[in-house]
């Protein structure tokens, strides 16, 4: 029984070290590699009104053809107290380009004012895994914390510097990567998704 | 050109209908019937955190070994005033019964006081269309309107009657079912889907 080889479909750094990580505590043989024909291929449209419809379209999208697992994500920041927003949207919450800096700037701005229960957020991820330009599985998971007033920290990416994971009294740019992994809305779906493919006897 | 058949897994009458008239409304031949497999399994277990996972998972796992097309439907009320509840879990709200009346009781329970924008709320559609096991689409479709202190109107189902869209000035239970199909999130779901079997030339 070999590992099974995942390929990311995403140019995000920090989204792909993230999943070799967590590939990496899960151990079994699971690997993780960006998939070569992201690049190579016209820019997959995440314009829909749901992570799922983002995540599978671009799961399928990027697999046409391809034999081997691919994996595509999408996680948005969801704050009851903007609606939902930046929800869906998170990534290009400021501008098309997805600038985190300009995100969180933008973020913050919309919570100026907010105090107690409505400075509460929730992480969301959701993950499709196909081959061939088919699904065979989408997991998700999610995480609950509250938006502080300004940046704290240097790891993680996108909203983490912001995003206040009360258990651990720090935001996800402070956890230590292995703490972020084991409580992170991606680190709670990959669990789902690496059990799958231990289960299926492939991992 | 032959319309396509879809095979929607789920027990639910008022939904199997709404596909019904999705479908005629949308011409081309597409015809929607209950998935006869459906009650002769398991239950599907759908906890999820996500109308994503869930949605999928019940495609894949009622589509396995079914050749002809197996739609699969979550779908959910947000309130951002109660921090995105009854979202994944909606129908499941007051017990896991799921009991339409009793989760319309609990959800005025919870509002008991808020008013103006804090009643807001969304309906959020997510659609997965599988075959043999595996997913090939997936679709979603969202509604703003806001939630009234009672229900008002006798059609549709489930949240219908207290789900006020506000440029009809009716709450779902109260359109006519035309309207309601045109504006919905199931409908603007649906309508991407029947796009696309369009485009696929299958229906």
């Amino acid at each position: 029984m070999r590992g099974a080889r995942l390929l990311v479909a995403s140019s995000n750094r920090g989204k792909i070290e993230e999943f070799q990580e967590l590939a990496a505590r899960c151990g079994g043989g699971l690997s993780v590699e960006a998939l070569p024909e992201f690049d190579r291929l016209p820019a997959f449209d995440e314009s829909a009104e749901t992570l799922a419809e983002n995540a599978a379209g671009k799961a399928i999208y990027y697999s046409r053809g391809v034999a081997e697992l691919v994996l595509a994500d999408d996680s948005g920041l969801v704050v009851p107290a903007l609606g939902g927003e930046p929800g869906v949207r998170s990534s290009r919450y400021a501008g098309p380009e997805g600038d985190a800096k300009k995100n969180i700037v933008k973020l913050l701005g919309a919570m100026a004012g907010k105090t107690g229960a409505d400075r509460a957020a929730r992480f969301v991820c959701v993950l499709a895994l196909a081959r061939m330009g088919r699904v065979e599985a989408v997991f998700s998971g999610a995480v609950e914390g509250t938006i502080l007033d300004e940046p704290r920290g240097s790891r993680g990416f996108g909203y983490d510097p912001v995003f206040h994971y009360e258990p651990a009294g720090k935001t996800f740019a402070e956890l230590p990567r292995e703490e972020k992994d084991r409580v992170s809305h991606r680190g709670r779906a990959f669990e789902r998704l690496a059990k799958y493919l231990a289960e299926a006897g492939r991992a």
